[in-house]
């Protein structure tokens, strides 16, 4: 197991960059999120429990999958997961989330040759919007453009607490301990005295989570500027540099050009390339093309970790 | 493309030396042959594509595919290499070859997500006995022992003509020249004179070709001693260790100690473990307990190669 640093709330691990066919560097696409000990795995290409296994995440009871589409090199790694999981003894439901025929497929494998699953497989197949709500985070979808239904899934965090300040609790006569805490969590208390005490007391205004979006295979797609609007990360397919262009865009897939425009409009904080053909074994053109309009870009690899942090506000 | 040294036979390369899980360092199960431009695939785990192309093999045109069993670990590789084949716009069929099953799971593959394929998928669902004449070799399997019906393959070259005598050809009076490559091939040949030259006037007897036999999974099996019998090459799975002896065969797996008596029963020249279980990070114990009854062996590592040459009689 890689422990997270601390202060690092959530940590984005590149387990498969690459785009249709795999590469000597870069395997079948995946990307993996972790966030208080929960695991998040978008996409599920051929190879990802291998690449799971050697970033050493792990198999957390927390795990969940998206699947942005229907396209074998975004899940042929499903079933020799599953059946990993099954053979590690999971025990606890697992979630997977992805675009209608997600059901079908992964019944069509139990039905023939079998998964041998020991714990339930909540299958949801989902359409843009609210995909699920979970607690203190929420995961929104919407469809972009490719050659059949993609979705892009934005992880976003709901507003945290403001910030405490502990004078003004001792002020209002709070002793330091539990009631500072269940303050700063954004519970109200009451004191010995039948005093109530609101957080907002002790609180300054809440404060934003982070937001990380990744896009699934797509040509330009303007829905996408909504979701990922002012993302602390946005994860962006990148097929082909930008002499394709229109090749590009015809089979449903981004240039450096076009996704950086996106990330410009969308206002983000940075942004990552995946989804790398494998006819470039340098990518140093990609990350080019993309710098001349969008500063803070790199085009990922298999294995680089990025770790995101609250703003101390 | 890697190529293969002047003299060489075949070659073996082991693409996924794991059992059931994967490892940091073993893949899921695969075995490559390559024999005269032909490649022959014993298995195909997940990963396995990407394994060929970090092995450099080629997708050559000449590509047959044999599964011993339909248990995931040793098929979830199928979909993603046929979908890679479709995209480096293979034409030529290609034969799969397994027990009953592997037709419904290949099919239900592509009529859930689709494969696209753009070549004739062959699938021949086959039983003990002869799986098919090749030319100047041949492939046999036999049922082994299982929790599900699971085949033993052996590719066997047919044998070869004898050594060639020039000093006879000479005395016969024939010219130096493509009439030698004739005889030597088996054929026989007609003079400027009419007289006809059988090729056993110019050879010695017919050598035998080599022999390599692959278990898939099973528990000791005398039915692999025959398959077996005098095989240049046994390559065997070895699950667990001797001290899980019990354990390992009620689940269908062999021990070094059961497959080195198999392999000394046989009369084989050279054996090797596969099929190792993550638990073994170090697998001297497997060797060491297989070397007390058989000298020959070594156990499998991921990109291990194996050259075999015909021995000059």
């Amino acid at each position: 197991m890689h422990f997270m640093f601390e202060g690092v709330e959530l940590e984005i691990v590149f387990l498969g960059t690459a785009g249709s066919t795999p590469t000597p560097d870069r395997s079948l696409p995946s990307i993996a999120i972790r966030r208080r000990g929960e695991l998040l795995l978008f996409d599920c290409g051929e190879g990802t429990q291998r690449q799971m296994i050697k970033a050493k995440l792990g198999f957390p009871s927390k795990f969940k999958i998206f699947i942005t589409h229907l396209h074998g090199d975004h899940i042929f790694g499903i079933p020799g997961l599953l059946h990993t999981l099954s053979l590690l003894n999971r025990e606890k439901p697992l979630e997977i989330y992805g675009p209608k025929g997600i059901k079908d497929y992964i019944e069509a494998i139990e039905e023939t040759v079998g998964l041998n699953l020991n714990f339930t497989l909540k299958i949801f197949e989902v359409s843009e919007g609210l995909i699920c709500d979970c607690g203190d985070y929420i995961i929104n979808a919407v469809w972009v453009s490719h050659s059949i239904p993609t979705l892009a899934y934005a992880l976003i965090e709901k507003p945290r607490p403001g910030k405490f300040y502990p004078n003004k609790a001792k002020a209002l006569g709070i002793p330091r301990g539990p009631l500072w805490k269940k303050l700063q969590m954004g519970f109200e208390i009451k004191l010995k005295d039948g005093k109530i005490v609101k957080p907002e007391e002790v609180l300054g205004p809440s404060r934003p989570g982070l937001k990380v979006v990744y896009s699934g295979d797509t040509g330009p797609c303007e829905k996408l500027i909504k979701l990922a609007y002012k993302a602390d990360l946005l994860i962006h397919e990148c097929t082909f540099d930008d002499s394709q262009a229109e090749w590009a865009y015809e089979e449903g897939h981004s240039t450096p050009s076009s996704v950086a425009k996106i990330a410009l409009k969308a206002r983000v904080k940075r942004l990552i390339l995946t989804h790398v053909s494998a006819r470039y074994k340098n990518t140093n053109v990609l990350e080019e093309q993309a710098k001349k309009i969008f500063s803070n870009v790199v085009v990922a690899k298999d294995f680089m970790r990025i770790e995101l942090k609250h703003a101390d506000l």
